[in-house]
């Protein structure tokens, strides 16, 4: 089969690899309905994080159940599935507490840029859908698997509640998403901090309710000022570094909350700061797992339309393409058709 | 009249000074039925924080209104109330929240350890009691004002709940007082950590079920064994160290909650290690006001009798012997009566 292979910043290649194969009696085969590129992928392109030896690339996608292990009783070849970046059994205690990627046999995936790969604890990570939806539906879908799971994460541990003011910092296609999550939890008020005007239109369309292009102590006064002068109820970090982390901290009210799904690089929470703040903060690689039944079927009922945030559709070959699109901000985000 | 006064680290005083008088139509004076020493009154008097010139000290309270500025219309002299170290107007956005300790009119309580107090924006701050309680009561009140009132924030913002498993991590006044907001709260299992003979008495007797004498490392290691191998629900972090501060966060499961009420000196979290735990983290001067009427009642009805924590009765003028007595650790906490 062929797949993406990183060799080094700014350097991905479409490369002929070994077939994946079950290695484990829990593992499934799948083929690749859709895959895409994720922000996230950006860390080590462009250098930001370590490349290492070469290696496959993504962690994002749905597609059809090709073979299946010993163990796997709940899945068949055939069978269009979602699943999510973080693998879980979905049956030990933190899987029951509702943190499948705190899973205590997680496994990371990382070679989802390829046409078929292998998916690690199949059956409590794999969500199959009645038949096989529409093609129409797949770009949601796989927008579910990470980034809209990621952005309903970053809602969640915000705690947004009906009538709320949420604030979203970030506007790749997580903090996106996380205005869609927002919405439908209810936040009457949703401030998107962007700069970029393709991105504005979508938060707009996807529920924000104002728009806030200055950043840093100017985009937090901006922000005091729109909330009655005390800050939003709930802040959803999307970004992860130290300037965006900052400003999401100040951007709440006292006793606000901060939901944080950006991985954290180099950044440091003052504890006093913190403290005589009263603002709560959670975050973490998202409990996709947990959203899914719901977030499917919020999909398939066109009730939201996640799939917006791929502005560029590319053949996967052309996978190198959609990491420098994304790289330069000439796209959102890359879908990648095998 | 008399009161204590700070001049360096371990040089308190008790002193002649003038009469507190109303200084803003919102203020009230008070006579000191009873007050006491806080465990964060050590900071200074060991030196951990600077002293500067000298001043007064102290800031729990029961007592007598003695006299209310004009606009002060719901309370009047002779009425006995229970109040809070952070005075609220309980009317501003963040007191409607539920936040009155970061009321925008909030000014800390400091001049306590006397004979008469003057209460800022006391409307909001002060709760009269149905007539005036049995001196029976007094040092329950007292520790509602602030001890109960912080250690059942910590139970609040470390969300516990019905079933679930909690740990106190310090044994002080706070840590014991959170046991019993814990167990009021419902928490099944509450592990304290102590190594002190008589704090471990009090907190039996006040409700845990577990008490953990290892610290660092191997205190963290105990609590995992206790609870499943993952960590505990809910973590009360009562000290407010860096130590204290990492114990407590590797002691919550993942996607548990750490309340932390110790004001934190010298504290910083790594983003990225709590964004991997999924910990959510809040904490703060806790909001008293919010719980004042709830927790009088537990206390006037025998519910609850947090008083217990102070061990040590003196006259108001042996003060620096309260003080003496907490450093040493021979009080767990010193009540002085004018």
């Amino acid at each position: 089969m062929r797949g993406a292979v990183i060799h080094a910043p700014r350097d991905v290649r479409f490369e002929t690899l070994d077939d994946p194969k079950i290695l484990h009696p829990t593992d499934a085969i799948i083929r690749t309905a859709v895959t895409c590129v994720c922000g996230s992928d950006l860390w080590p392109y462009r250098g930001a994080e370590p490349v290492g030896d070469p290696h496959p690339m993504g962690h994002e996608y749905v597609g059809f159940v090709e073979e299946v292990g010993s163990e796997v009783t709940g899945l068949r070849p055939g069978q269009f599935v979602v699943g999510s970046f973080a693998t879980s059994d979905n049956t030990c205690p933190n899987c029951s507490n509702g943190f499948q990627s705190n899973c205590v046999h997680r496994e990371f995936m990382s070679t989802c840029q390829a046409e078929y790969v292998r998916i690690p604890n199949a059956q409590g990570t794999l969500v199959a859908t009645d038949g096989t939806p529409g093609e129409e539906f797949w770009p949601g879908l796989l927008a579910v698997s990470d980034v809209l799971g990621t952005g309903w994460w970053a809602a969640d541990a915000a705690e947004v509640k009906p009538g709320s003011t949420a604030v979203v910092v970030g506007d790749g296609a997580v903090g996106l998403c996380a205005v869609i999550a927002a919405k439908e939890m209810g936040a009457e008020r949703i401030i998107a901090m962007s700069r970029h005007a393709s991105r504005q239109k979508l938060a707009l369309e996807f529920g924000a309710t104002d728009i806030v292009t200055q950043r840093g102590d100017e985009g937090i006064a901006v922000i005091r000022e729109l909330t009655g002068g005390i800050g939003a109820d709930s802040v959803l970090e999307c970004v992860g570094t130290a300037q965006s982390t900052q400003q999401a901290l100040h951007s709440a009210r006292p006793g606000g909350s901060v939901g944080f799904v950006g991985v954290p690089h180099e950044v440091a929470v003052d504890g006093q700061e913190l403290f005589f703040s009263h603002v709560g903060l959670r975050g973490g690689p998202a409990p996709v797992r947990r959203y899914l039944p719901d977030l499917i079927e919020r999909v398939l009922s066109g009730r939201i339309d996640p799939g917006k945030v791929f502005d560029l559709t590319l053949p996967l070959e052309q996978v190198a393409e959609g990491y420098r699109a994304m790289d330069e901000r000439r796209a959102i985000k890359a879908l990648l058709k095998p």
